[in-house]
């Protein structure tokens, strides 16, 4: 029973018979197949809006090169400090876009609220030569600590970050996660609400290894193909990376998938906080569970076999998946709670 | 019937299988998991060698991040002027190294002779602070012209470039229709002649997306890791890659592929190089075939349907692959012979 | 009276005149000339200790090229916050290592305390390929805000830094102040203290443009002449810049030089902290003095012709230099004095 | 009597005495000061159009940061394949520019031929993600060869090149040599002639180091100040680097170097040219001399201790400067006289 990540676990069926399906016969390689084409009018009809769409096999390079259109080599992104772009990519941003800095802001709950958006921006010496120039704000949803950004939060972010020029980059590696608890249209939290790009996760929620691209502002997309390429991640059998797209975009099954996972999430959350000595740190409201449980419970459940990340002192990470089950979730409370002698 | 390249076509039945079976249960990301050891495993001894492993998923990240471990940013890497790392690779050596330099030199049928090498070798100004540095020769085997270093080939070339303190790189996008061509150990063209890191292909000869680097210099791997997250192309979901991999490489099904391939293209050869006006640009040693044919011939062909690239003038480019069909092939011979009214 | 910068002051006569002289004749380019090798011996007989020595023309590729030769690309740089490297140097660390990561800290007077850096290094993540890693810290002397660290103070820091294998870089734009304010050996604060690389000013302190790297530990120099070279530092008619740095390390003037403008930043800082409503806000261990004043002096001294810097809020910042006269002081104090109607 | 090069000499009289005046006083940093304001006021007048101009120290940091306002990362650079950005700045441009590709022509005396030029571009893949995009054409003038190209070369190729929206650079090291050789107005070989922005030397005729980037097309400078600042290249005491130009700029000064030193060198050219057993590789038109001698002329030279360079074989390259005695070149070619016995 393993909650370590939505990454240890398998694709669902229907992305893996379109896989199958796909590899009947020839196709033209690079993108330029049928396949590639219908994930584009697929994303554009989820997202109600006209956009240009790059597959690619990882949230890192689907984070990186798409910041490699937002901002020059002397730009900054701002980004809450715990934002896998700054964390947890080796430093790809930093690469891909010749050198550009990561600005780190705090925030509660893995939000940056705008108070602190504005005060940095207030900071910045805007024009001079000496300094970094901010272009771009990158915004997790969800973020890393399992919370969601509202489209009203987006968008006071983004009206923000855009009266100063800046383009508004959205790291969605669990949209689906986050759209699917936040029950609204798509479009909402992203083109409505000021978004310019989005990395559409499709990884950990489903899919073997595809991610896309989401340009709502096409004419910041015009470079991607290059880059792309020159990055090593243009697919010779590109149909591949869409086929699981197209599977996943089809008959909503993305925001299904998506739903159970927090739905899982939202049980195990919600149990363990019950427990005597147990704190969540973060409100869940996606598929991640941040929280704090006393010392034995977290070594019992350990030595019981059950998987989780030890995330900073006795606060643990627990992620539940798109196939994550019921009795495992049930099976790891229980385990809980006879480890507190209820 | 489709000659254009071997990534039109889909992956082996024997590859779908695997990622089937590498479907079930759970699995450590990022790389720990048993079937990306298995894979190392079985590499090192198909090369009869200990090597060290690194899947990648296109032959562009292969290259570059494989010349990342070779030369420093002010390097200069000798490749083949036609080489895909000189031409087809939008400048990902270039980016990836910091900006080291391919030396592009010539030479007849896609091969490097060894007197074009060391001519290079001795205009370079070594140990001078304004001039690159040579730090690397790059190898494709097979080449871009469809033809195969002997393994006494690679021998001379190597010796020459380690004379000089030079690593030597081996592109292998089409390694196996090589070997398979050559007929020898896969260890007499690597390690054993002097190579380095090879670029490992499976995506042209019947994997969906999967290459390995290759070291066989371990010493030489120790930041791979690292440049390979940081350029994205580090899979969460890395035991899909190894699947394929791992089935690739089971019961020398790769070579069985490449064999087939090869065959394919030499009945191709054969029989176009037999038609009144037509003469073979460059021997037929793998799986391409590169042949001047009348004008009427290729017009006439790509009326009939028949996919292949016009490569310069009135020479073209037929690629056969690991599922070409013999009647395919001969159904095109029939139709050029028609065309010449034989 | 001009207070903004020691950058807006001239050179000394002395400097001048190396100049001059340096003209005669002709000599080796790109630094095969006397006066490069005698300013390499100058500097190792300051320091006490054997020394490779790089001439550049500033101080931001001076800090720059330093920190290539002690971080690989995905390596991490601690630093203040303030540290010239984070704030004014538009990202030329980043673009020059290729990618590396400031991480910048927080402290007190422009100062690193070592338990924030032991916290910084206990949080990160060693050998995790998904995280940059730490490799060097780099310390400013003196600091942005006008204090210094004590031969103590670096070498607390750098034990620290040196066990967990981290190079350590000290960037030196204002050493000569630093030291003639500390009244210590040079080495002492460097070497002895465990400093690997020090980027060794001259410009602000009565040079045109001539900064030295410094390295100590000479293993790290090997890169140095390519890297300077393909960043366009090298310069043709090296012995210009050596013939700046030659005067100044002569005879002492660079401590002489040093040792007056602390002198009048003293003056200045006594003077303006013993008016009602003023507050120092660094002790003025240097040449730059921060004070906060109330609103009506500033604009009056601003009105009154007198040059300086609004910092934050009602914080300004007065920089002395090598040719600060002492009634230029005393007529700012005079003036200050007035407005706040003593 | 050191015919190395023209880096071996000093500066001109009237270059130190601006120095010297530069020095008094305070001014504005960074380039805010009147002397920076006034060489861009003088290199309007000298070319006759409006410009914008960035003082820099060396040609190697002039051309690769011109280039990175021509080309994108994925952009390709023609240029002879001898250029200086080519072979002598140890992949500067490729650095500069986050690794476009300079890509090698040949030419006849160190200049390309329009036929030359149209060919590569013909064999161009444009707009195909595959491959580098060419985007700019770097003519060198004078040539590495010590050729020139006079106003309707220049323009033909400018011609062919803009034709294909490539941006023009012209490295003008020795671009006062070329206009004093050319006797030409210095706008008919630049912006008349399709250039859009000139690597302006000084420092080879009569500057210590300083050199202009003048873009004659002004919207590709937007950026220049961000890039040479984060490149190092921004001086803070920027009327130092002014002042040389200044002085160089004023009442032609800078072409009465360049035609001392280039009649010096026809001098030279026709001395040695004249000996039995002597050829000109290149014709002289600028100050450099290109000539094969006989072995024993070359060594007895030596051995009398005149400075040159072996070039190739029995080529040897002589370079003249602002300051070159014409007693000296007489003395060179006496010697030679002797060594072969006339």
């Amino acid at each position: 029973m393993n909650f370590m990540s939505d990454n240890v676990t398998g694709a669902a069926p229907e992305v893996m018979a379109a896989l199958a399906a796909a590899n009947e016969g020839t196709a033209p390689s690079y993108g330029a197949d049928a396949l590639t084409a219908r994930v584009e009018q697929r994303l554009a009809e989820v997202f109600g809006t006209d956009v240009a769409v790059f597959p690619v096999a990882t949230g890192t390079a689907a984070n990186s090169l798409a910041l490699t259109c937002l901002v020059k080599p002397w730009g900054g992104v701002y980004t809450h400090a715990d934002g896998h772009i700054n964390v947890d990519e080796c430093g790809a941003p930093e690469m891909f876009t010749g050198g550009a800095k990561l600005v780190p802001l705090p925030g509660e709950h893995g939000k940056l609220a705008p108070e602190t958006l504005r005060g940095a921006m207030d900071k910045a010496h805007w024009g001079f030569v000496h300094c970094v120039q901010p272009m771009a704000l990158s915004l997790s949803q969800a973020t890393e600590s399992g919370t969601v950004y509202s489209p009203a939060d987006v968008r006071t972010l983004a009206d923000l970050a855009k009266g100063k020029g800046l383009k508004v980059h959205m790291d969605g590696a669990r949209f689906a996660n986050a759209v699917a608890g936040l029950g609204c249209h798509p479009g909402d939290v992203t083109w409505r609400a000021g978004v310019d790009v989005l990395s559409f996760g499709a990884t950990k929620n489903g899919a073997l290894a595809a991610e896309a691209v989401v340009f709502f502002d096409k004419g910041l997309a015009e470079e991607f193909g290059y880059r792309r390429k020159r990055a090593g991640h243009l697919f010779s059998k590109m149909r591949f990376l869409s086929a699981q797209l197209d599977a996943y975009l089809a008959d909503g099954l993305w925001l299904r998938l998506a739903a159970h996972a927090n739905a899982m999430a939202a049980r195990l959350g919600e149990g363990l906080s019950a427990l005597p000595g147990a704190t969540l740190r973060d409100p869940v409201q996606a598929n991640e569970v941040f929280v704090s449980l006393p010392e034995p419970v977290i070594q019992g459940l350990e030595q019981a076999g059950f998987g989780f990340y030890r995330w900073d002192g006795q606060v643990v990470r627990l992620v539940t998946a798109w196939n994550t089950r019921e009795e495992d979730v049930d099976a790891l409370l229980a385990a809980a709670r006879r480890l507190v002698g209820e």
